[in-house]
Parts: C-alpha cells; sequence; structure tokens
C-alpha cells in the first residue's frame, strides 16, 4: 500500500501544483512524498511514491487519471496486434526518473529506514490496459484470458518480463524489499488463477527471489488462492482484512511470513474499537515466522492522518522487537 | 440473480418503452418480464423481475436509476434523525404492485415452473442507503458501523423487518421459494460479519424457515463468511465462482443445499471451456444434499443470449433429475 496519499495534508499541498504522474516523473518530487509519511508517522520502512501503471505508458499504452475515475487508457488493449505491438521496455531507459528516484531516497534516508519498492503484478496490469481503466467485472479480460489463452499468456508474459526488469532494477537501485501488487486477483477462481495467471507469477517471482530481498505478494479479495499465492512465489504474503491471520498462518505453513490485516476504514472508528482489533490481529498472527503489520488495503483519503499516527505507535507499544530491514522483518509498522 | 436483462433483446426492446423502475412497478410489465427467460431458455424456475431497492423507497429513501452509474438516493443516510424517521413499512400497502406481479406470474405460469421471489439483505440495502449508492469500498457503511453500532444496529433492524414482511407477503401471494440477496457482504471480515449483521440475518431467516419453502442465502465475496452464512440461516446457501463447490460442500456441512457457482463471464467463452467447467461444478457439487446449479453471479449485458439458451440445455443433458419445486430442489438450472 502506498504510505502517502490523499488523507495527509502536505501531499494533498503538493497536489494542489503538481498531478499525481508529474510526482511520479520528478525524482525530487517523488522523494519528498515519500519521506512525508516517514516525517510523520512511525512507520519502520518507507514505500517508494509511484504508481503500478508507470511501466504501461512505455510499453506503448498510454493512459491519463481523470478526475474521479481513476486511470483512462487511450485505447482498450483487446487484439492480437495491440499485445504484439506492446514493448518489452528497458526499465533502465524508460523508467530511469523512478530508479532516480529510489537512489536519492537512499540517500536521504540515510540507513535511518529501509525502503520498500513495488511493481504490479501481470494479471492486475492486464486488467487496467484489456478494461481501459478501473472494472467492476473485468469482463473484456476475462473473455480474452478464455477465448484467446495463448495471446492473454502472450499479455501476461510480456508484462511479467518488464515487471521481472522493473523489480530487479529498483533493488539495483537500491530498494531493499520489493512488494508484488496483484491487487485484482481475487476476481479469479482458484482454477483460473491456477491455470492462466500462476505461471506467469511464478516465473517473475522465483528470479526475484534470488535477488536476496523480502518479496511481498499481495492481493486483495483473495481467501481462496492463499495456498496458489504462496506456491506461485514471495517470502511474504500479504493479506486483507478477510482472512484472520491465525486461520493464514495454518493455510501457508511455516515457509513464508505474513503482512497484514487491519480493515482500513477501522482507521475512522473510535480508538477502542481498532486497539481492540489491532491487539487482535498481533494476537492471531502470533510470533513465528514474520508478521508486518499493516492495513489489508490502502488508506481511504476520508482518513484523519492523526488515527494513522496513533496507530503506528500503538503498534510499536504493542509488538515486542522490530528488526526493520532484515531479510524477513520481524514485526514491523512498515507498510501502513 | 436476475434471469431476465440486457443481455436478452427481448427484454432491451421493452426497456425502449419503459425505465427499469416502471417495470418493477407495474405488474402486467414485471410478469411479462419474468416470463421472458421461461420462453427462452430451459430454465427450471421463474424469479421474480424487481429490485432489492424497491423496499426503501417508501420507508422513505427515494432514489433514481442514473444511466451508467446505477441507483443515486436523494440524500445518503448518515444520521440519527434519518434513520429515525425510516418507515417500517407493510408491503401489502407499500408493495402491493410487487406481490400483485407474483399471484399474475402465478397464474401465468400455471403450475408448469415454480416462481422464486427475492429481496435484499439488510447489510447490502444498508450499504446502498448509506452510501448514497454503489460503492468501492463501504467507508461510509463501515464508518457508521465502528463509530455508532447501536444506530447502525437499529438501522439493520428496521430493514430486516422490513424484509422479513416482504419476503412473507411474497410468499404468502404466492412465490415457492424466497432468495435473500446480500450481495456486497464480502467486502466484511468474519469478525464484523458476525457481530454486527448476523444477529440480524438470524433474526429474519428464522421466521422465514417457518414458511416451508426453500430459502436461499447469497453472497459473494463470501468465502470466509460461508459458515457464518449458514448459521444466520437459509436451507441453500448461493456460493459465487471464487469457492470450489466441494469446499463448500465440507465447510457447509449436511444440513444446507449449495447453489453455484459457474462464473457468468464463462458465458462468453467457447463452448468446450464453460461445458468443461460445468462439468466441474457438477462433479464438485455431488449429488447429496441438493445443488441448484446456477452462475456466481448475474448475467453481463455483454452476454448472448444463446450461449444461456445452450448452457441451461447441457445442464440438463448432465445432470441426473431435476425435481423442481420441491421444497429443497435437487439439481436445477433453475437460476441461471
Amino acid at each position: 500500500m502506498r504510505q502517502a496519499g490523499r488523507y495527509m495534508p502536505e501531499y494533498r499541498a503538493l497536489r494542489q501544483k503538481h498531478t499525481l504522474l508529474e510526482i511520479c516523473a520528478e525524482p525530487d518530487l517523488a522523494t519528498e512524498v515519500t519521506l512525508q509519511p516517514i516525517r510523520a508517522f512511525a512507520v519502520d520502512a518507507a514505500i517508494l511514491f509511484a504508481d503500478i501503471l508507470l511501466p504501461l505508458a512505455p510499453m506503448g499504452a498510454p493512459f491519463a487519471f481523470c478526475s474521479g475515475e481513476g486511470p483512462v487508457f487511450e485505447r482498450p488493449l483487446r487484439t492480437a496486434a495491440a499485445i504484439e505491438a506492446l514493448r518489452v521496455i528497458d526499465p533502465d531507459e524508460s523508467l530511469g526518473h523512478v530508479l532516480q528516484a529510489v537512489r536519492q531516497i537512499r540517500r536521504e534516508l540515510d540507513g535511518r529506514k529501509p525502503l520498500i519498492g513495488f511493481a504490479g503484478a501481470p494479471f492486475t496490469l492486464a486488467s487496467y490496459l484489456v478494461e481501459g481503466g478501473k472494472s467492476s467485472n473485468y469482463f473484456h479480460t476475462k473473455r480474452l484470458m478464455y477465448r484467446e489463452p495463448d495471446l492473454f499468456g502472450q499479455l501476461l508474459g510480456k508484462l511479467a518480463e518488464v515487471v521481472r526488469r522493473y523489480l530487479v532494477a529498483q533493488v539495483t537501485a537500491g530498494a531493499q524489499a520489493v512488494q508484488l501488487f496483484d491487487s485484482w486477483i481475487g476476481a479469479l477462481s482458484p482454477d483460473d488463477y491456477a491455470t492462466y495467471v500462476a505461471p506467469h507469477a511464478r516465473r517473475l517471482l522465483d528470479d526475484l527471489t534470488g535477488l536476496g530481498v523480502p518479496v511481498i505478494h499481495f492481493g486483495t479479495g483473495t481467501a481462496t488462492l492463499l495456498e496458489l499465492l504462496r506456491d506461485a512465489g514471495g517470502t511474504v504474503i500479504g493479506i486483507d482484512w478477510r482472512v484472520p491471520l491465525d486461520e493464514a498462518r495454518r493455510r501457508l505453513g511455516a515457509t513464508v511470513a505474513v503482512q497484514g490485516n487491519l480493515d482500513p476504514i477501522l482507521l475512522a472508528a473510535p480508538d477502542s474499537v481498532w486497539r481492540a482489533r489491532v491487539d487482535d490481529v498481533l494476537r492471531r498472527a502470533g510470533p513465528e515466522p514474520g508478521h508486518v503489520f499493516n492495513v489489508g488495503h490502502g488508506i481511504l483519503p476520508e482518513t484523519d492522518p492523526d488515527a494513522v499516527h496513533r496507530l503506528t505507535d500503538y503498534v510499536h507499544e504493542r509488538s515486542t522487537g522490530a528488526a526493520v530491514g532484515a531479510p524477513v522483518p520481524d514485526r514491523t509498522a512498515a507498510d501502513v
């Protein structure tokens, strides 16, 4: 989850002058926004400020953020010719501004906190490309998947290779952990995920595991996909609030850590309510083999930043130790 | 799931002349639309054509369907005064046109097929009222739930009582089964469902169980709620495509039947693809204690009606017996 966002007044102030994509494109601005939550809250790591869609424009799929609508692509990508025309970019050339931001943020952090990089996963990126933006049902994406599995595989293969290169480049530039966001993967049945998506996620994640940094594999609505996500790869599985963490632990086994999983809307609840739920999350997560305390999805714009402040403090107060930056982090409040 | 809809040319033709709410308000039109899928497809039961939001306008919360946006309420319902002002209506007075449609449809069907009535469940109806329409995160609904649990309980209590009366009235008017749609309940964690919603669902469903007709309890994204939904009530648990039916059976036990669960977007796949999945659904459902074959959520407007035709035929071809209209139906293609 992005730490900075519209719930923070200092972020909104910068957004008066710059668009989201301008902030992402300008390393000084991306550095500033990445550091805003570090100054405001007791988080244990910084999260690179970027957008999962950034690689898609240089691949040949330009888009804009339209007010109230989210991203809108100039052309939905639904034909063999359009998919064949997608470029498998070199991130050093096409996304150099993001890598420059990573280097700059590392210098500014100066070892005080680790930096987490991230990218969107192939299915989630493909859903934006094929739908032409956000979707509530992923009709066009799934139709392409069912009707033209080879073409859909070609699309996911290209995206997986770009994301692989991009995350490797982020780690080379200095990211000390990376998160792969398959945010909308919960739209798929387990069979569909295993058949059409997992092979691409696995190839990408296999390669990242060799880099020696923690790799967080995250999605929402993944209650029936947890074991498949783990098998696809990652050292930490990110879980939304729908799956109790003790159940997740039991199903995932001892080879991976877990991240999560407070419903972010609990930040709008009275302190006594969310505090009881934080205690519950920590109790269910248990001590082993590693837990990154986090909200289960992004913080909403309506959230009071002071509640985030109180939350990060409370998590530290209730947690035992925070080996921040270790290959698999112990309990941290890294990523709220 | 509604059987008739924009994927059917005969429905679209009627919608050229009448709005959705006009069709619901006029028993002759509601009867006609309810019967359209019966004429077009080999479904084993008719589904009353109506909208889950119908009870809300007479309760004091008027709304309109805005093109491309779904329902929009005149005023989001977020204060104690507004919730206190909601009327607990008598369906015989306020929803007499729906009950009239039920009687008329029963006469038209003349015993050839049973009729399934339905209503929205308290949480899903509350989410529309509090958000003022559709939502992607239910921020305002959950905030009210967390901050003012007594007031939220009052809201769900009123809705549960109206829905209870409405479903009893549908059965009295002739509905031979009813479905309770808690479509958006998958937004909640198991703890939140158990704490804030289940008591209201249980009181409502307890009363319906005494009527001696099958009661289908349906939601989407319910993978971590299945046991709680069963415990809240219903003789059939409706399941989307995310939970394999054999897993659902194992978790739900032998006291309830299951309904589901083909991803409706598979209707856009080549026949060989969806046929294999139908076989898989039937195999996983097994023979006992009752399976209503269905799609996992509504059919999308882009769907080719001929695919629905071929699907219903195929389900009959592959199924063993169809005790249509029995208290708990054996395998039927009632509800695609």
